[in-house]
């Protein structure tokens, strides 16, 4: 434990893998910190420090609400990113179910490039009898969107994907999604809702529902230099969702359990910043990660890029080394003091590479030798230079097993 | 704000509603704090920092483990009370609908006096076609055990009920209805699970599973000194259960979503120090109370008495006032500086008064006249005499309704 405690006093490791999860921004620390052992009364106690405390967190709604382009009431605060889309999907289709709709006439269109949060959440409700189907994905990594409207039945309730995909980091159009759904709606008089997992986007890319004309749209505070443990489903009036969790009715009624007031308010404080200087942030993170992608190119040519470059968003790199597995790549990058990754956290140690970048390569050598480099706020180009240094000290250290 | 602010620093507030939320002790503050900004890698990642924090994680399961006495594994991490008991039951009801068993015919043993988090999650099963019977309580707040003993039935899966009932703090001999249970199994070769709400026993009654006997055991952080939003449901590993919300396979499978260190370590720091000195702690706030019940005795001889005065909780004193309106005697207290209830926190809001009372009782105005004050580790003698005199002040200046 004493080595451990060393451990993080340490300067010179490089973080490079800040789609997995960020560090609480000192100005979000300093925003939650109040509402642990000073201003911790229950929202929904009627004496004034409740009182006080609801109002606390009708603020934080409201700020939100406005960065959003949504009413506060759309802003359900939920304990993260994977209930948030748990909510939206399962809350949609077990609504419809409760109006006499049932499951095995209701089908969800989707990718096969989702985040465990949604494919395993989907699964739930095939188990139920809903019927899946996936939009075809090009090699760069999108959505077909003709594709998708040939997939569209009166059948549909909902089309679910993400914003930005959490491995590769392409980029969805997701207003060229959202019109053609809705055109289609008007076209055909039927409700087929859209949601987006936008987790890994607020940092980088404008998130207001009028622009995007999504119904739904899942954020986490972790991933954007807020706390763990807290996130947000945006979801519009017009839409109806059952509770996935019951009890006292908090959240207008869409989320049980004790209001969580430090975690709402740093969550809010980092969806805020991370709004306000998207752009700007943007700018400067794409300008590294693309001397990033330089660098590779000049040390390591025989790596593969996986996704589009062009829609893609400022802070991914990720790529394939065939031959090179990934996971071992990583453990030998961190031995050098470098923090990357395979794939997305939540799909870590499950073997067999990364199912993103097989379904869109459809090449199982190319699935289990990606490398997922995400730059954050605080990267710098010493920091790329030193990972791909790195990289190809693994490079010359192996053997590749292909060419024996 | 600014009086909001100036609001937070008077020091001349008496809490006395520590059942619906505590503030987050300095200790448990101190041990949560570095997960926020220093250590805050995600505990899935394979490098280092990962690492590391897994290891923190794993110790601080196994911590808790140590002091309930079950295996490490049995310690799943929510997101607080509410959560851990809609995955106990709905886990446990899903997952045997899983193996073939119809929703209609499995039956739910409960009582009318659960917190919202038990009964609107039981509402949801029975719109699936799951039965729910009630065990009958006497006028003490006590589960008649014989009683449950006749419900049982070969379609009966599981008994729920809290083991402190949140409002009258009556605590039911839990003991006895597992062994009671257990006995039924053993004789009719039938597995009805045992789970109990232990969200307001942590620091007062003794919460290790081999005593209690029982299968599940929710516990809430927020409600004894621990952080907002993060709870524990144990669950034996003999019991199968179902996940409620789908993702990463995160807390071994049946808890979706990144693993939120530093409310982890707060919620393991809280239940340790809330466990290690129950006993202590539970008689010197029992003489308090004893002493506030003393004071009403002598100054509001009308005052009823809810919930048995032998079987509760060492912090609850719950009365009614009959004539009295117990919300607006809540305000008035207020107003005077004493923070009170009426009733669960959860189930503030939705009229009729206390559903608890209004069920031991049979008297509506009983259950419009109720109000909850219950004690903290701070709680002192001056308190007591000042909210015994506020409520004085308030039946003075109050004509009851009843006595025109």
């Amino acid at each position: 434990m004493m080595q451990g405690l060393n451990f993080w006093k340490q300067k010179k490791r490089i973080h490079l893998d800040y789609a997995s999860t960020t560090p609480v921004h000192p100005e979000v620390y300093k925003a939650m910190q109040p509402f642990f052992s000073e201003k911790w009364a229950n929202a929904s106690a009627i004496y004034t420090e409740g009182v006080m405390v609801r109002e606390v967190i009708d603020g934080a709604r409201a700020k939100l609400a406005h960065i959003l382009n949504v009413r506060p009431a759309d802003c359900i605060f939920t304990s993260g990113g994977t209930e948030s889309n748990n909510l939206a999907i399962i809350g949609l289709i077990e609504n419809l179910h409760g109006t006499g709709i049932a499951y095995e006439t209701m089908e969800i269109i989707t990718t096969r490039i989702e985040h465990p949060s949604i494919t395993e959440t989907l699964r739930s409700l095939e188990k139920r009898g809903v019927v899946i189907r996936y939009i075809p994905i090009d090699s760069d990594g999108r959505i077909d969107v003709p594709a998708l409207q040939t997939l569209l039945s009166p059948q549909t309730r909902l089309v679910t994907c993400a914003y930005v995909n959490s491995e590769i980091g392409v980029i969805q159009d997701v207003k060229k999604i959202s019109r053609m759904v809705r055109a289609w709606n008007d076209a055909h008089d039927t409700t087929v809702r859209i949601h987006i997992d936008a987790c890994q986007a607020p940092l980088w890319l404008p998130c207001a529902l009028d622009m995007l004309g999504v119904d739904m749209l899942s954020l986490d505070a972790g991933k954007c230099y807020g706390p763990k443990g807290v996130g947000v489903l945006v979801k519009r009036h017009w839409v109806s969702l059952n509770p996935i969790m019951f009890g006292g009715g908090q959240e207008m009624g869409m989320r049980a359990g004790t209001e969580n007031t430090a975690l709402i308010v740093g969550c809010v404080e980092a969806l805020v910043r991370a709004q306000k200087y998207w752009k700007a942030r943007s700018e400067k993170i794409k300008f590294l990660r693309d001397f990033f992608f330089e660098k590779i190119t000049e040390k390591l040519p025989h790596a593969l890029v996986n996704g589009s470059l062009t829609h893609r968003v400022a802070n991914n790199v990720n790529i394939s080394i065939v031959g090179y597995d990934g996971e071992y790549a990583v453990i030998t990058l961190d031995a050098q003091g470098v923090s990357a990754s395979t794939r997305s956290a939540c799909g870590v140690g499950k073997g067999n590479g990364s199912a993103v970048v097989q379904e869109i390569s459809g090449d199982t050598a190319r699935a289990l030798s990606t490398i997922r480099f995400t730059l954050g706020e605080e990267s710098a180009r010493a920091d790329i230079i030193r990972a791909v240094d790195a990289l190809k000290n693994y490079m010359t250290l192996m053997k590749p097993q292909t060419e024996n």
